[in-house]
């Protein structure tokens, strides 16, 4: 019956799954097996003991030389007779190499249909306050950027200088980067988007920052203690934003705020996003697909936020699914075109009850 | 002929082998395939500008919806169809359960025998450029580290402070990262472990550090831009080390000075590993598995370094392929005793037809 025993071969940094349920993390990958109440890990020699320390209560922690290690096919030969399985339930994206080396010695290996700990998107009050650690400093990455912002002279070709030096997308990331570090964060690819670059959502940007000109910051730390991540969007004009800019500016901010008016228990993500869509309709922002690629809003509404920078739920017209209460979600409407550039402003929230509760406590304004 | 048609499905920030291939990296899953001279990208509309300004030459940039996306069974099947093939070659870490879909579709999917990308194990004259720059990175955090240490006070019961406060393992590391942070790094996980921690080659160190102990500085940076990683390890005392130490010092950077005038096209790496084991034996330290876990030195000698921290060749006992030229491979022999803690010393080489061209900079001294 192998559909009744997990097991996940991964690496704490590349698996989430892994890292939920065995407590650590390491850079290479290890096992971890649950057969109803009996749950352990395979280590080898190297990180025997920061398992030791650092497994969660329940996980056994066992040496890969215990299971006739380290040719990992005999390991989980003799965990499956150990645990008197003929073979595994494992993730969807568990490795198809290994998959046809356990099944070529005769050890049944079967994907799960759905997600592998479902009950990692609802969130428990420990998880919450990770998640809340992260989050100030991603905060506190995101106000270091409106005081460099701030402290910036703007030249008569209306570009940015700090500290008599050209202020580019990569200084600024950099310093909102180091005040995070300071405060236990691995920096992960934080946007600095400024100018026309703030059209496309994923661009990182780079040069020179204008002035008069919206600078998408999105900024999601992750805690290199805990694994889990905050997530928050601001954008800012240094100088005098256009009037499309603004009229942009305060239709995202809108939506943003009705969309989260709206997240509770029982609500419909698709719903909820169509929320934001229709603000912007409203306010005569239209979507579609240019010449210079798509403009306007065309992305999801937002994802849930755990040990995954990116997870379930997803709030976005394909996902109908109700919310439950408990997951962690962005709140980050945009609008975005090749014209002028982007405007995204992002909250994270808790679905509760009858609301949801914003883990983001930080301003919003469009001119610095 | 699947075995003809190469397929990955995988982010760039999780997959190198795509990373390499396609010639940039997304936070989200996209395709590339490659069937003799004809390669390109499938992504989504939000990675579709970013693909098509950083894709290597001769790579197509296609969207998901000229293929029938988002579905992504939909998409390989009318890639299949196109290239004429009935099926995909991929990775031997390609996600089980998306096989698992196209098979059931009637594409078949046969993971690829040995390393998808051979030739990724020797650098071409840029890769090396790129890593040269990580190092130097890694190096000026060792640095920090090294101008902190050299001011930090000793209390009476020998402890470091630094400006008034304790000197932590944390504080240490955020200090190092912020200036690597600083080169377009991203830090992940520099390890500062200080005394009898340092006994663990993986554990990243916490709390006070001590004087008079090795303090073990393993830093591995990672360029934002590029994704080549750098890699190097110092150790060193700050006060007075002990005999014992002093002696393990010694012996380790002797290990790693003779292995690498050992480091050439044609050497068998398990030959150079076992000049660091002759080294250390030569000097009377042992290696073996105590009450409290294993002493010694006890790890393998080095690895490949490239878009991934940890790659082929591996300079191992269980590794005696022959080096061909063109590598880059750290040299990190390593004493680690329970009753004292670690000693490591970590230099980066490229592997060339006579010997070695070291990569790391950084001086090599025990006290500070």
């Amino acid at each position: 019956m192998p559909k009744n025993v997990k097991m996940i071969l991964a690496s704490g940094e590349t698996c989430s799954d892994i890292r939920y349920a065995a407590g650590f993390s390491t850079p290479d990958d290890f096992f971890y097996y649950e057969a109803g109440e009996n749950r352990g890990v395979i280590c080898s020699a190297l990180e025997y003991n920061r398992a030791c320390a650092q497994a969660k209560a329940g996980v056994a922690v066992r040496a890969e030389s215990e299971l006739g290690g380290p040719d990992r096919v005999e390991i989980l030969r003799n965990l499956a007779a150990e645990l008197h399985t003929d073979g595994f339930c494992v993730p969807q994206d568990f490795p198809l190499g290994m998959a046809e080396k356990l099944r070529a010695a005769g050890i049944s290996v079967v994907p799960f249909d759905g997600t592998f700990f479902p009950e990692r998107e609802f969130k428990k009050e420990d998880e919450i306050q990770q998640v809340i650690l992260s989050q100030r400093a991603g905060e506190a990455g995101c106000r270091r950027a409106f005081e460099i912002l701030r402290e910036t002279e703007i030249s008569k070709d209306r570009m940015l200088y700090w500290k008599g030096e050209p202020l580019t997308s990569e200084l600024l990331r950099s310093e909102i980067d180091i005040a995070m570090v300071r405060l236990g964060m691995l920096p992960t690819g934080t946007i600095c988007a400024g100018g026309l670059q703030g059209a496309q959502p994923h661009n990182t940007g780079s040069g020179h920052l204008p002035a008069d000109m919206p600078i998408v910051m999105d900024i999601f730390p992750r805690s290199a203690s805990s694994g889990y991540w905050g997530d928050l969007t601001r954008t800012v004009v240094r100088g005098r934003a256009s009037d499309i800019v603004k009229r942009a500016y305060e239709t995202v901010l809108t939506a943003r705020e009705n969309c989260k008016a709206a997240v509770r228990a029982g609500a419909d993500p698709a719903k909820i996003h169509n929320i934001a869509v229709a603000v912007m309709e409203k306010n005569h922002f239209y979507s579609g697909h240019g010449e210079k690629g798509d403009f306007g809003f065309f992305h999801g509404l937002g994802h849930g936020v755990g040990l995954d920078i990116h997870e379930a739920p997803r709030l976005s017209p394909r996902n109908s699914k109700p919310l439950k209460g408990g997951e962690i979600v962005t709140v980050e409407p945009g609008l975005y075109y090749p014209e002028w550039g982007g405007i995204r402003l992002e909250d994270l929230v808790v679905v509760t009850e009858n609301s949801c509760r914003c883990l983001t406590e930080l301003e919003d304004f469009l001119e610095i």
